[in-house]
């Protein structure tokens, strides 16, 4: 890196939180996206072909129309009334009830995730977090510089039975919140059960915690019942979710629920970061959602990618040797998979690639840069007959690298 | 506040950068808009009636017809090409060559003032601001808890001698940036004659230091000549813009150019903040710029601004007090007014609400919380007729003030 240094004339203004920065091993990725013939397992990119594209232009002249130069102007921080009523009927059908002030529009979740960190982190400040851990929760987190403390998955989720013993250790207000994807986690794929959802929420209390939710993929179940979201059960409960994945991220709109006083803080944050939402984007969304045709698109979202999930798993079973494993999640676009120990998936990255399929690698979803013999495989977007390829294609690198590995160790 | 601080259970929770941080007094002016008869004076609304709503809808369909689903996916973090082609042309008009990758795009050039603080200011360091300064980049940077060194202006803008000064006592790589508005300066009305600029230019390269330029305003002239900007003098000089002014503030679109290792860090700055900008946004500006509207609009604006301009200052002429100055921009969009040094435009304010006039109180724009003598007045919202309206009742609010003074004075 001193060659980088010599470089730039200006490394020694930045602030330090740019040296706990990183780019997005996500978005990074995408440029391969570009190469002939890749597999993209790498990023969630949300399947947009159910929405008619007649149905935005018309939205678009529905709000010119009933809107005139309103959808060019500044809007509120807040956000628009009119697309607000629609969050309100979406967060109903949920359990949620909540009015236009319990809530504020913002640049999609990720922004969500910064204003809460704002709002909350100081350099050195713990926060609770799963292992692994949605990579945007980490990157918008770590600019502020927290302490992270990681709280264990498995199976079903955040092992809420080691945070309690942590806390019980550490103590009431020991951090700055809790923060937790509770369904078809991503990357892990899995489902926090009601009954650790209730405990988590006592364990705050107990411990006067704030939990902050992220609800991406709730709509996104493809098997079993809804079971009730955290804020559901109580209303101190900080809850983000988004237009990005029942409809399109190109509009940028998501929505964070918080109690009044933090929501004060919040919407403060919000005009520093860039004083409002588009108004035009929220509008054209308003007037698309007038219309009701998400639910029918989010249907065939459901099936698309269920079958997708299921043509993943099968291949799995027949293309990854013995002594790897893998999440079966029952929503949402992501699985987890497990390669044995010695294996590093961002080490094995480049041969596949070069075999030309991406993903995640583990590492990317912990706070501490562990968890390299995982890997991140989304399912949401590329076909059945491609997803087979490229997990035929990951199988044969893996069993390479595991055959690889056994010849040094005998060597040894 | 105790009484506030009791009513929030989290108050003992918050970030230290909270405290620091106060609500925009522009956008919680917003509210008095909608009171019946107010004349708005405050908020810095461009006018968007030159927009053709049907050319907004017709760029959506070519957008629709030209991307497809990809104007409804998540885009990359520097922004979208076809987009950026727009931009690299207006840059070149303004005498700045850039290329693609010189830039990345913006949620509105607010997002650029953040992006800026993000990547150099820990607490307590030294940024070197205008006094007044524009109220929004002191809200972005408040949030990061910098040290502000104020630099005085008189009708020349930014006093550079006096900046000379103050750098020659706390010598080189003193300060993370220089923040400056050259161009019909928001709040002061003001612009940086060209030797000025080459004397910043100057002390910047010789202190080490970097110029952050802010030129919403610079193609709204309404009188003279173009002034170089700063960025044309000097490709280390980092420069943001936006189309809120030259097109439409609602689908919060700025850019920031920057040499290639800082433009590194704002992106990973971005991609933490909300991950891109909207697709759909970027797009339906990209189609709407190929047919050139925009410049036809623009002559209009600066017809209309002009002639507002010319009444304001027309009825302050006429109806402000003896003791009172005020600025004459060139362009843009403000006015910035001098009251007698023991009046308080913020005291004021609660009259000139009662009398249905808002305008903005001075020492909103001081990182001190100085300058309350002053006001801001925008000129670019309300006709000439209602202009001529509000200077007139402002004028009464003033005159009352300053014989309430008076009374006073004599009586003690």
């Amino acid at each position: 890196m001193a060659h980088e240094i010599h470089l730039d004339p200006w490394a020694d203004l930045y602030a330090t939180r740019m040296s706990n920065m990183k780019g997005s091993a996500i978005r990074a990725m995408m440029g391969s996206a570009e190469i002939p013939g890749m597999i993209a397992l790498a990023g969630g990119l949300p399947n947009t072909k159910p929405i008619g594209l007649d149905d935005v232009v018309r939205a678009t002249r529905e709000t010119m129309k009933a809107e005139g130069g309103t959808a060019l102007q500044y809007g509120s921080s807040e956000g628009h009334k009119g697309l607000k009523r629609h969050i309100i009927k979406l967060m109903a059908e949920e359990g949620v009830t909540v009015d236009y002030d319990d809530f504020i529009l913002t640049q999609g979740s990720q922004q969500a995730l910064d204003l809460v960190a704002r709002t909350f982190i100081d350099v050195g400040n713990r926060i609770i977090v799963e292992a692994p851990s949605y990579v945007g929760a980490l990157q918008a987190t770590s600019g502020y510089q927290p302490d992270y403390l990681q709280i264990r998955m498995d199976d079903d989720g955040m092992v809420v039975d080691e945070l309690a013993v942590a806390l019980k250790k550490l103590g009431p207000r020991s951090a700055k919140f809790i923060y937790v994807v509770p369904n078809f986690h991503n990357p892990a794929g899995v489902t926090l059960p009601l009954e650790r959802r209730k405990r988590l929420i006592e364990l705050a209390r107990e411990y006067e915690l704030l939990i902050f939710e992220d609800n991406p993929y709730g709509r996104l179940r493809y098997e079993g019942e809804d079971i009730p979201s955290l804020r559901s059960m109580d209303e101190n409960v900080m809850y983000t979710s988004t237009f990005s994945k029942i409809f399109s991220p190109g509009m940028r709109i998501g929505w964070i629920i918080a109690p009044h006083p933090i929501l004060d803080k919040i919407v403060i944050g919000k005009q520093a970061s860039d004083l409002c939402s588009s108004n035009f984007a929220q509008m054209v969304l308003e007037h698309y959602f007038d219309r009701n045709l998400w639910q029918k698109n989010i249907e065939q979202l459901r099936d698309v990618y269920r079958s997708r999930r299921d043509a993943m798993i099968a291949a799995l079973e027949e293309f990854f040797p013995e002594g790897t494993s893998w999440t079966k999640p029952a929503g949402g676009f992501f699985l987890w998979a497990t390669l044995p120990e010695y294996l590093d998936s961002s080490e094995m990255l480049a041969e596949a690639i070069e075999n030309k399929v991406s993903y995640v690698p583990g590492n990317a979803f912990y706070a501490d840069g562990s968890g390299a013999h995982h890997m991140r495989l989304a399912f949401c977007y590329e076909d059945e007959e491609k997803i087979t390829e490229a997990i035929k294609r990951l199988g044969k690198v893996i069993k390479g690298q595991m055959a690889l590995a056994k010849s040094l160790l005998i060597k040894e």
